[in-house]
């Protein structure tokens, strides 16, 4: 029998390939064989250089291995003794099921490490301006998955109106039915809200509103790449001066180019 | 006049250098200034290998510089055409006034960009083998300051009880107050709680029990350095392998050593 193999669970971070982190860079390097899910960027991916590269997640709706399929493939091949990288957008133990991967790993004896990343929940919103939490306006905030009903529903149970930032991931899809949902609940109908799609590649489109207008159907967004919600009164701020990313570029790049701003 | 310079507000992430992004790492080499905070850790900042480091936090109970003064700081060395860098542990926008420090940047006309960085509210669970969400036991997170205990009643306020995990920054210290109220305002008792004090580093310290417990004092851990409290049903889940992190400093390294691990 070979020697035991082992599997790293990797946060690929919120899109831009420069908010990895040195330690999701170096097992990418490392690793033998790569199972990535939809919101992993393509230059990411190809950091893996000396890799196979399996996609496992879901595309138009449909999942390209079941969840238990993936943990059999990630616990079979750190048993033939391959360095396993298991690929997940943002942080992996953000509504990843990466702890139920962990789980499986640790019942079958596989070692494995977790490696977190910058999750989305927090960059997004920043890249458009967005604090999720600034004095006064909001000293808290919440973070839930958009994509299940009635998950959902439950979730959002536990909070009272008005009080905190809602951050809502995977819910573009269903942005009207949720805003009405939080609208029900006795949120006000002018808190503001955002939609942040793609938030932190030059493809970014940012939407602003009132929670009202959201559950109305009224936000002007195509959200083709990945898109969350920020409802609560820091959703009004614009905290940035670089919504196109150019300032950003220049300073990442050797150019000596400054971009100034006047008052 | 001197050209115009640039601050970069840039997340440390929670203490692991290996835990830096690539564009934070990069900020970092490139920087004239860096002003920095307590929770950073000193191998991060050693980073900045040409600039002039200063601490601006608060230790002992003292703040080295009050906010105002911070960004006066920040807006002069921009403007006689530095390269600041405004260094926060974990995200520079989660609880650590980087939205008002931004705000201020962009009303004195000062170019600057937000690094995210990985958080500690998501990465110390993590690495106690905590995932603030899984399947079953928790669809949403709540992440909250318990450094003030005005701000911190109100926050909880908007929490009902028993719902989601609610995770506690900057609280130890008063985490019997802090537990206390939890259980006042009706979570149950034997709600598991976890402390993880120093989440990312090889001085980890985690504690396990329930809320009844912390709120008796029965908590064992020194938490010299940060510590977090997650209260709910995931904290006392422990999906991890490599408590001791010498599992991922052989992925890591040019070893070949293997650290497996029995049934």
């Amino acid at each position: 029998m070979s020697a035991m193999g082992h599997v790293s669970l990797v946060g690929a971070g919120p899109g831009d390939p420069s908010l990895l982190t040195r330690k999701a860079l170096a097992r990418l390097r490392r690793a033998d064989l790569v199972l990535y899910d939809a919101l992993v960027d393509d230059r990411v991916l190809r950091l893996a250089r000396r890799a196979q590269r399996f996609f496992v997640g879901k595309r138009a709706g449909r999942h390209a291995l079941s969840q238990p399929e993936i943990q059999a493939v990630m616990i079979r091949a750190a048993k033939r003794g391959r360095n396993v990288l298991r690929l997940k957008g943002g942080d992996p133990f953000i509504f990843g099921r990466g702890g139920e991967e962990a789980l499986a790993l640790q019942q079958a004896g596989v070692p494995f490490d977790v490696v977190p990343g910058v999750t989305s929940a927090i960059a997004a919103p920043a890249s458009a301006g967005i604090p999720l939490t600034h004095r006064g306006l909001a000293s808290a905030f919440f973070v839930v998955s958009g994509h299940d009903a009635l998950v959902f529903s439950e979730a959002l149970g536990a909070l009272r109106p008005n009080g905190v930032t809602i951050v809502i991931l995977m819910g573009f899809a269903r942005r009207v039915a949720l805003a009405s949902q939080v609208l029900e609940r006795g949120w006000a109908a002018d808190t503001p809200a955002a939609i942040v799609s793609e938030g932190t590649l030059e493809s970014r489109q940012v939407w602003r509103g009132t929670l009202q207008e959201l559950a109305a159907g009224k936000s002007t967004i195509s959200g083709r790449g990945p898109a969350l919600i920020v409802i609560g009164a820091v959703a009004a701020l614009d905290v940035s001066t670089t919504i196109s990313g150019g300032l950003a570029a220049a300073m990442d790049g050797p150019s000596t180019r400054r971009a100034g701003r006047s008052r």
